[in-house]
């Protein structure tokens, strides 16, 4: 291979794995641009200039959150932008399906999706290399908004029954298109397929590598386990709301 | 006074001065709270993935500026919330009828109206107490954003005189409207009037403090000179685009 052909490629050894992990650092690098817009929308329709002021500083910090992992592809010898703009079309159907009504439907839209999204990552970044995946976990850990979200709609609820009932109805909608999202990630991005069905690296910064090239199986086998789990966790933070999943 | 009725007010000595000043720290924070809104609209519309992590940026960087002049508002015994949702309102007549149909109209609005803003800004700058001033100075001397839209323009313009001319006649109406915001801005907050009329404090920090409760003229006293100054920078502004003001 050429200097010139390799400009393209990880530069680091593993080469295989790095592929693979600089897939799913696009891919949150995406989630957290993603963040930022919707965060900064937020903040513009929010009703009270505390709130407006809060969720602001929630936009910003999801830029420093993503430009964080998008140094962390340029340090794999991946193109940030190139990478990230792989994903630009993924949310399109979901953004457009998902139209909120309401400030509730909105907040409760965003803790959805980035709740879904997070866990599906944070699945996927069980099997990459030791410094990439502490990085991830710092950003997907950071909660922030999630705790903004269910101290709001707590708090509207417990006055609301009406509310309660059709945010519930909403939560379940929403669930249904975000897992949506996660099965056409697969589908276009075999590299994230191959990531959920490793094995997880856990503790040893070696078991990620190891596992790069080895069978990556197809979207449909990484399936049932990956959608139980995030199920599982969905319904799991709709109670922390007092709705039902 | 009672304690109960001082906890409204400036808790710091000179404060005729500080109420005036906390006025212009509000505006100037509010201007920020506007940038960053606007700069994460165009994030949105932004039609590369470079542009669109560019100008994200720059939308969190007004976040940081706006809560840095916040605080300082809060050291001087204002309400921050309070004091900044006095502005609410003031460019919502700006906005409605400048709604730009390009990108590169999009682009020359945020140069114009940031670049007006700003003015103002500086020049009752010079009348407050030092540490505000030197913050204010630093915050509004961070152009990136005006460096990204002469480059783009520019580098626009210089294939296409149909856009020069059409961008020279948006940019004539875009300072109309800015200067009608600055009028407004004046009207609605004497305490503003009072700044642009009191002698500059240069590099002593007692000559603003000097000047509280001094007669403050009125918002049309204020103009010739002001809106003068506010003109002839535009104009300058807009020749480095190479459009004639």
């Amino acid at each position: 291979m050429t200097e010139a052909a390799r400009a393209d490629q990880p530069r680091t050894s593993g080469d295989a794995a790095d592929v693979d992990t600089i897939e799913l650092l696009a891919l949150v690098a995406h989630l957290q641009h993603v963040a930022f817009g919707r965060l900064a929308e937020d903040a513009a329709a929010a009703p009270h200039v505390a709130q407006q002021l809060e969720l602001s500083r929630l936009a910003a910090a999801a830029v420093v959150r993503r430009d964080r992992v998008l140094a962390r592809v340029t340090e794999l010898g991946g193109d940030p932008e190139a990478r990230i703009g792989a994903y630009a079309e993924l949310l399109d159907d979901f953004d457009s399906r998902t139209q909120p009504s309401t400030w509730w439907e909105r907040l409760l839209r965003s803790y959805v999706a980035e709740g879904v999204s997070d866990d599906f990552c944070r699945i996927a970044a069980g099997a990459v290399d030791e410094r990439s995946r502490v990085l991830l976990t710092e950003v997907l850990d950071d909660a922030a908004h999630a705790e903004l979200a269910v101290a709001e709609l707590e708090s509207a609820g417990s006055q609301d029954a009406v509310l309660v009932s059709r945010l519930a109805l909403w939560g379940r909608r929403l669930a249904g298109e975000a897992l949506g999202v996660v099965q056409q990630a697969l589908a276009g991005h075999p590299a994230l397929v191959r990531l959920v069905n490793r094995p997880a690296a856990g503790g040893s910064a070696d078991a990620a590598v190891t596992g790069a090239g080895a069978p990556a199986g197809t979207a449909d086998e990484a399936a049932p386990r990956l959608f139980g789990e995030l199920t599982a966790e969905h319904t799991r933070r709709m109670s922390r709301l007092g709705l039902t999943a």
